[in-house]
Order: C-alpha cells, then sequence, then structure tokens
C-alpha cells in the first residue's frame, strides 16, 4: 500500500505521529513512547517549540553544557555551548583556563557588512543599462524606506548598490550588488525585503529578475582572535618544542587540503556550539566561513601560529554574520539565556566570543594531536558513552575504564571486557 | 570578584548551575528555572544525555520535524528532520510531493573511500626514506590487525598506504596517505586508532611524527542524486519558462560565489537537518561539502541542472562521510529512531537519503527565488514566531495575519498592529 499521504501538514500532532509510527516503524506503541518522552510538560512550552518549524514531532535533545574560565578583551565569560561531540566543551574548558593567566584571549571586529545580490539577464547595450540603473538608483533607495526605517534608527541600513556587468563570465547576466549593515540583527529577513523590493522597482521589459537574496559569503564581515605568551609558558617542560609542533601542524593544514578541512572542521566544533546555542544559523556560518578558507583558490587553514623573538601568537580571522535580536536569539528561551549568560552581548561581541571558541577549539585540537594524539581524550569520553549504551553499572564502569586504560577502545572490546566481569 | 574557577568539571550538575547562574545571570532563581524546565523528568534518561558531553546542564531542543512523500530508486521514505529553520521541513514535504507522482529521487553511491594521514618530517634523503617505507608497509598493516579485526569481518579494513613526499609545499613534509573502508561505520575512531598505531610503528629517530588524523575531505566518498521529469510538467502553465529560470539560477551560482555559498547553504539545510536527527557530525559534513564545492579553484553550486530533448535535470554531487552504526547514531534514542523511521539503512543508503534531502531542498529554494521569491514563505513562519513571542492569542493571530498578507513582516510591524488591536 502506498505511503504517499495528502494535507499530512494540516493533521494534528498527533494524527502526524499515528501516520508516522503505523506507516514507518516496527511498533507503533514503543516509537510513539520514545517520541512522547522528549515532549515537554509545559504544553504552552512545548506549543513555542513546536511553532518553530512544519511537522514538529518531537524535540531532539542537543547537550547543552558550559565551558567556564574564558577571559575576552579582560572580562570573564563561561560560554553556553549547544554540541553532540563529546570532547568539545571539555576542549573548550582546559584551554579557556589556560590561557585566564596569560592574558586570555584578545578579539577585534574588522568590519561588518554584509551582502546581497539582485541577479537579473538584460540583452541590450551595457551603456543604456548603466544610465537606467544611475537614473534608478535614488529610487530604489527610496522604495526601501518604509522597510529600512527602523534599522536607519538602530545606525543600520543599506550601504551601496552596485551596478555589476557580469557577462564575461555568464552571458547577459548583470547584479545589483547591495551592502549592508544590519547591527545587532543577522539581517536576513531585512536584506531578503529590501532586495525584494529593490528588484520590483527595477525590473522592466528588457531587464528580467532571476531571482533576490541576501549572500551568506561574508569577506567583509570579519573578526580576529588571538592568544599569546613567552614560549616558556606553553609547556612545563619543553615549551619550545611545543611552539615548534603547533607551528607545523598550522603549515602542513596550509599546503594540505585534506588536513585544512580537518583542522577548520575543529575550529567550527567550537563556533558552532555557541552559534546554536545562542540562536543562530550554523548552515549560514559554515558556508561562509570554508568560502573564506578557500579564498585564495586553494582550501587552507582559518588559524594561523607564529614565533616571533620569543612570543609565540595564536589567531584566528573568520568571517561571522551574526544575531543577538530577533529570530531565535529572541524566541527560544535557552538562545536567550545564552545570550544573558554572555552578558547581552551586541553582535559584534557575540563574533568576538564565537571566534574565541573556534580558536580555542583549534589550540586544543593541535595540542592534543602533536602531543598525545587525539585518540586518548576521545576515547575517555567514547568509553562513556559505550558504557552507557551496554548499561554499565557505576562498579563495572570502574572496571572497564581500569582494565582499557592506554588500549584502543571499541564497542566490541567493551562489550569483551563486560562480558568476562558479569560471567 | 574574579570568576574564575578551578575543578568545574567535577562540580555535581547542580553546583555547576548554581555556580554559573549565581555568576552570571541576572536573576539566579529564574535562570535555574529556565534550565530545569528543559531537563527530562525520566531521571535515567536525563543522565543518558547529561554523559554525552562535559558540564551538561539542560538539553537544547532542536525542533524534531518529519517530512514525507519522499520516493527515493522507488522506495517510500518519511524523513526525520532535525532543524531549527523555519521554512525547511514545508520545503522538503512540498518538494518531495511534487516529485512523488514523477518517478520519485533517483540515487547513486559513486564511491565510499575514506581518508586518514600521518603527518611527518623527516630531513634525509627521499631514497632512503622511500626504502625505509617499502620495508615497513608489511609491518604497519600488521600492527593494525587487532584494530582492524572487527572491521574485517564486516568487510572493510585499510585500502592502501602511500608514502607522499610534500617537501615541495613544505620543507621536509611527507605523510602516510592511508585510505579506508568502514562500512556502515562513520569510521572517525576507526581511523584515528589505526594511524595512531601506524605512526607508532612507523617512527624513528630521524622521522618526526607531527600528527595522525583522519581527514574530513573526502572527494571519494560521493553519491549523486537527481530528479528528472518532462519539462511541461513542471509548471502548470509555463515549464519552459520555468525550467530556463532553474538553469540560469545554477549558472549563475557557478560563476558567482556569493550566491553559490548561499545556494550551498540551502543545500546544507536539507543535509544537515537528517546528518543530525541520524546521530552523525555536521561539522564532518558541512566541512567535507563545502571543500569539495571549492575544488577547482573557485567556489561553486554543488547541484546542476540541464534541460535536453524537452526533459528536465536537476542533479547534486556531494561527499558524505555518514555512519549508522557506532557513536550517536546507537546511543541517541531518537537517532535510533529516525534510522528506525528510514528502515534501518546502511550507511550507503543513509548517504542517498541525505543528498536526497539535500537536492530537494536546493529545488524548493530556486523554485521560490526565481518565482515568488524566498520572503513569502519565510515571512509566513516568521509572522508565527513572531507572534508567538508577542504572546498573541488564537483570534489576535488570525487578525494581525490577514492584516499583514502580502506585507513585508518586521517585529516592529506586528507589534504596531497588535498594539492597535489590543488599545
Amino acid at each position: 500500500m502506498s505511503k504517499i499521504v495528502s494535507g499530512f501538514s494540516k493533521f494534528s500532532k498527533n494524527e502526524k505521529i499515528d501516520w508516522l509510527t503505523n506507516n514507518f516503524t516496527l511498533s507503533g506503541n514503543k516509537s510513539r513512547k520514545i517520541l512522547a518522552q522528549y515532549l515537554n510538560v509545559d504544553k504552552t512550552l512545548q506549543q513555542l517549540h513546536d511553532d518553530f518549524i512544519e511537522n514538529t514531532i518531537s524535540n531532539f535533545y542537543m547537550p547543552y553544557g558550559i565551558a567556564p574560565n574564558f577571559i575576552i578583551n579582560s572580562k570573564e565569560y563561561a560560554i553556553p555551548m549547544a554540541i553532540e561531540e563529546s570532547s568539545v566543551v571539555a576542549a573548550a574548558s582546559l584551554v579557556a583556563k589556560f590561557w585566564s593567566d596569560k592574558g586570555g584571549f584578545k578579539a577585534e571586529v574588522l568590519n561588518t557588512v554584509k551582502v546581497g545580490q539582485v541577479h537579473f539577464m538584460y540583452k541590450g547595450t551595457p551603456l543604456e543599462l548603466k544610465d537606467y540603473f544611475k537614473n534608478k538608483k535614488e529610487q530604489l533607495l527610496k522604495i526601501t524606506d518604509p522597510i529600512t526605517k527602523n534599522m536607519r534608527k538602530r545606525g543600520g541600513g543599506i550601504l551601496e548598490i552596485e551596478l555589476r556587468d557580469k557577462t564575461l563570465e555568464l552571458a547577459d547576466y548583470y547584479q545589483l550588488h547591495v551592502t549592508f549593515e544590519t547591527k545587532d540583527s543577522m539581517g536576513a529577513n531585512f536584506i531578503n525585503s529590501c532586495l525584494e523590493a529593490i528588484a520590483e522597482e527595477f525590473k522592466k521589459g528588457d531587464i528580467q529578475i532571476v531571482m533576490s537574496i541576501l549572500s551568506n559569503y561574508v569577506p567583509n564581515c570579519v573578526v580576529k582572535a588571538e592568544v599569546s605568551c613567552e614560549v616558556e609558558k606553553l609547556h612545563p617542560t619543553n615549551g619550545a618544542l611545543f611552539a615548534e609542533k603547533m607551528e607545523q601542524a598550522v603549515a602542513i593544514a596550509n599546503v594540505e587540503p585534506h588536513r585544512a578541512v580537518t583542522h577548520n572542521k575543529g575550529v567550527m566544533n567550537g563556533i558552532d556550539a555557541v552559534v546554536i546555542a545562542t540562536g543562530n544559523d550554523f548552515r549560514a556560518i559554515e558556508a561562509g566561513v570554508h568560502a573564506y578558507a578557500s579564498k585564495s583558490g586553494k582550501y587552507k587553514s582559518l588559524t594561523t601560529c607564529n614565533v616571533k623573538e620569543g612570543i609565540f601568537t595564536f589567531s584566528i580571522e573568520v568571517p561571522l554574520a551574526l544575531g543577538t535580536v530577533g529570530g531565535l536569539t529572541s524566541t527560544h528561551p535557552l538562545s536567550k539565556l545564552s545570550l544573558e549568560i554572555l552578558d547581552q552581548p551586541s553582535a559584534k561581541e557575540l563574533m568576538q566570543i564565537i571566534a574565541v571558541a573556534g580558536l580555542a577549539q583549534n589550540y586544543a585540537a593541535l595540542r592534543a594531536l602533536t602531543t598525545t594524539g587525539i585518540q586518548e581524550g576521545h576515547m575517555k569520553m567514547h568509553l562513556v558513552n559505550i558504557l552507557n549504551q551496554l548499561q554499565a553499572t557505576q562498579e563495572e564502569k570502574i572496571i572497564v575504564t581500569k582494565a582499557l586504560k592506554g588500549k584502543v577502545v571499541s564497542f566490541s572490546g567493551v562489550a569483551d571486557v563486560l562480558k568476562e566481569i558479569r560471567a
């Protein structure tokens, strides 16, 4: 029997769950119980979360943890992180503590320009188009007045509208390339609304609009963060060797894309965890950051590392288009709380905090990789998860952990040890 | 007073929460209540989630929704998605339904090779190193036997170990480039354990290991998905124009990185939602996918679109290193349920399903962008969220929705209308 359904989005939540579990799970009762156990007992709160997207049937728990001891521009932070990977919060906490007595992190926003484009096709002469644009430009700005009114009050708005000729790359293709300042909002809805109004006003018989949309590529919305200290302070016995290995690790990421991708993936472990916890859109951030890493034509490291005159410096430069007002930041109760924990940062301050979270994560990864190897820490957390999965008692956990100390942890290995104990 | 804390990870959960809320929130009681309202009433279940990461203090709810009506390789699916963005599940559902009576989606895994590398420095002659590697290779494989035993039973293991000379790019830098088949596991722990064992065996006086780590760049672990139909079936009145605009939209993404980044971000909305719902690591997927999009030296579209002899074809090619066993896939109860809903897919099948989710999302985005514009749909969901935030009653919601029909939705605009109604 076909499982194609009509009008699903109009079903009640229970109808959706019944249809799903009856058609796609082995035991309807069992799976309904799993979905139900994650629903909030507070019906109003659950309704709020249900309405965030369409066809919500439950809440997916992402662990919400806290990494204390960050000092950023001389201010103390405990950074909330929403992330499922076992080592991320632990790594952030360790690195934060390590740098807390070495001056902490310094961070600086380099610029905050957002971008949107009206993409269109035009077969006429470029000169005529140029004239049309020149004469129309004032009106294009004016038409957005009602949309930009509140943003202008807050010091933002449209910065510039440019006509760009892209016909060398694609026949008949031109853009209106529009730059924005969106202050404390991420600005997606604002930018798209402006662009659609501009396109509507700009189009005419021989100007065929293809689409109007913001860009998540924001190479002029960049924040820099760094740590530095004397080389000797890096390591209890051999700071110089430690510094050399860190430099090598970054140098390798700059020449080898296979490594750079994973290097930056580690950076994003830290960045995304805070992006999610503060109600921002991690796909937008990911896309912008990785494109930035590839902007030279070769995919490279986001972080840099160098030693000069006995001073070790480790830094990051990343584009981050973030909001601290609007969207989920002000509707998801835990996002709101995350921003409160961070002392209600402006978007610029949040850029700094998140860049620091990314830098710290990369520092932790490189430190582990170039010293003990990455598996020691991973395995510790991995073991806890496997033990839970095998429903080990507290006593069994202690015995197995001792038995596997220093060994490679695998599911089957743990199961074997547990079997022995239980026998 | 300093907020730097020692031994935080050893605090009990309540001690952590008390320390955090007393030091970093305005009202300890209020913020403790917010954190507590998200804790599961089932203490054993909550403990399971607490143990996933360090310093867990609550659960961050990601809406868990369902997109029905997908047909992939003639099989019907309802796809679970964990995502906070309002339009993603709605878009997936619409596109799935649209293609369900046009043959559905076709998907095919092109290859499944994973990669890991031992990065090392060596100052001796390349020839001596080559000989050393040649003589050592057998032993390198042998040393991993205990680690690869179970994987080999499942048909996976180490495919090849290559010595790579990278000294032209960085002085003294070489790699052992290792390829793996990891079957239904994502393989991160497996690969890293193999690499660390290989490095330990390989190192000697003049071979200085820098690090050993898997790569998230997997250009040989790629899946392809596509839809196709006669052009006339694309649109009730003008299929040809619709097809032309879709082609233009993809062509634009291929020549303009500002557009490509957002184009692919839309793809990732679909991909990540299923990646998260199935307990996979979205940072790993994001990094690999965006690097793949930039592999030509220019950041480009992941999807392609063409019309040939009246047939419209829309397709995607993406690298996806996924697991359906191990890690969170088998410990997070909702991830397990997601896999059950998807009929316990192999990793290859999951690659196909997730590629389809990405393709569907891009189709929905381009369809909206090239026809009504992106804001119409966004605004509808955005309005619901704003109304909830302003605690509008059901009656107020209906009136405001009517009043703002076709208008630009902003927080202040909605607030103004509500104020009028309430006055």
